[in-house]
């Protein structure tokens, strides 16, 4: 958990600079910080305390001091963090600062509703192209894009230059959907199919499981039930925990 | 991590008998689990090896271990576990041998497809209502369930025994619909609106933000580009990480 870094050889001009390693639960915490910190800048604020950004962001300071220690930042004793520095350093360690296209295979129910999802926009975040396997949806236009048939992948990757791909069919065919990203050269995929996913080192799968997120609400219920059960029984635990962390 | 048992109060008849104390990773994993016995199940097989399950449920085998021994299952050498009674257990403790009831509350693109996800239903809840603050949506039909106006919320949590609420509305109207909620005495919440919701103690919050897992995607992507431009650079990390872990 120390700070490395990696700076790029000596000498090689024009060398993107190396990125900082970071404990992947560290990664999952920046763009918690990021937002908490466009909502601080909106509200005219230039610094923000470790406690103030930790509250919006809703971990502990402790956790955040650490996480933004691997990023050289420390902030200013009784100052606090530099609100735009700090946008800055976390937009370009996230890799940010440039808009990334992504393409979204699967337009059903889940899938029209993620094309038509404007926190992606504003976030960096750029639908380049929906496809689908299912002939009758090629064609079907869903905000201003046009559904190709997911046989078009390979073209589509290059006109488009895709850089994610989200996986969003049900979870018989995302097998095949997230070999034929891969054999494009797609090596982030976001996978909505209820399934683990075999891909090549080298390329890395996040999964959203919708239906997880509620059976583990439903561990907590069930726990509160038997503690309410058991007179002097331990205190419910409050989690408010991110997805990734 | 060590294993806890809370056994009833002696002498107390019909005590809902109290569920061991598990790290929040693991209860995080264990739908994992619940979802590759389920399959494991399907293809006729009665037991299954801890490397079996793990690969299936894409964890190591070791973690996978812990994770089961915090709920007195340990499998049998050279056999594995018994499949029909580790779903029994994980259901068990997840507390999915009953039916939940779920409140979804903002019925706009991501509600609309959230109220047509059929993976809810076959893994324990049931969509009992929907709700939105927007007069022109309320007595909209989708997937059989008329939406009724959030101001009834007191009313149908108890006609319909809500026990999860899911928040899908837009980022400013979470907070006041999470207080609407808890109110009403809803314990647990869903929260895919990008926000951090301030709930009282034994509220239990579980938040998914769709565009965070893109972001740590262009972290990864960014990495790996970094990676190529430095020869001899470290080697791309492989992850693929379940929400909640």
């Amino acid at each position: 958990m120390s700070q490395h870094r990696h700076p790029g050889a000596p000498g090689r001009a024009g060398a993107v600079p190396a990125l900082p390693e970071l404990p992947e639960a560290t990664v999952a915490r920046l763009p918690e910080y990021l937002r908490a910190l466009h909502a601080i800048a909106e509200t005219g604020h230039e610094t923000v305390s470790s406690e103030g950004l930790a509250n919006a962001a809703g971990v502990n300071s402790a956790k955040l001091r650490k996480d933004l220690s691997h990023l050289g930042s420390y902030g200013t004793r009784g100052v606090g963090y530099d609100v735009a520095l700090l946008i800055e350093q976390i937009e370009s360690v996230l890799g940010l600062t440039q808009c990334r296209s992504v393409a979204l295979v699967g337009v059903g129910n889940l899938g029209h509703a993620l094309a038509g999802y404007d926190g992606f926009a504003s976030r960096g975040f750029r639908i380049a192209a929906l496809l689908d396997a299912d002939p009758s949806r090629v064609g079907e236009e869903i905000n201003g894009l046009v559904v190709r048939h997911v046989d078009e992948l390979a073209r589509v990757a290059v006109e488009e230059s895709i850089s994610i791909g989200v996986i969003a069919t049900p979870a018989p065919a995302a097998q095949a959907v997230a070999d034929q990203l891969v054999a494009v050269g797609v090596t982030s995929i976001l996978n909505f199919a209820p399934c683990v996913l075999s891909v090549p080192e080298g390329v890395d799968v996040r999964k959203v499981d919708l239906a997880i997120e509620l059976q583990i609400l439903s561990f907590h219920e069930h726990r509160k039930a038997s503690l309410t059960a058991l007179p002097g029984g331990l205190a419910a635990t409050d989690t408010q925990e991110a997805i990734g962390t």
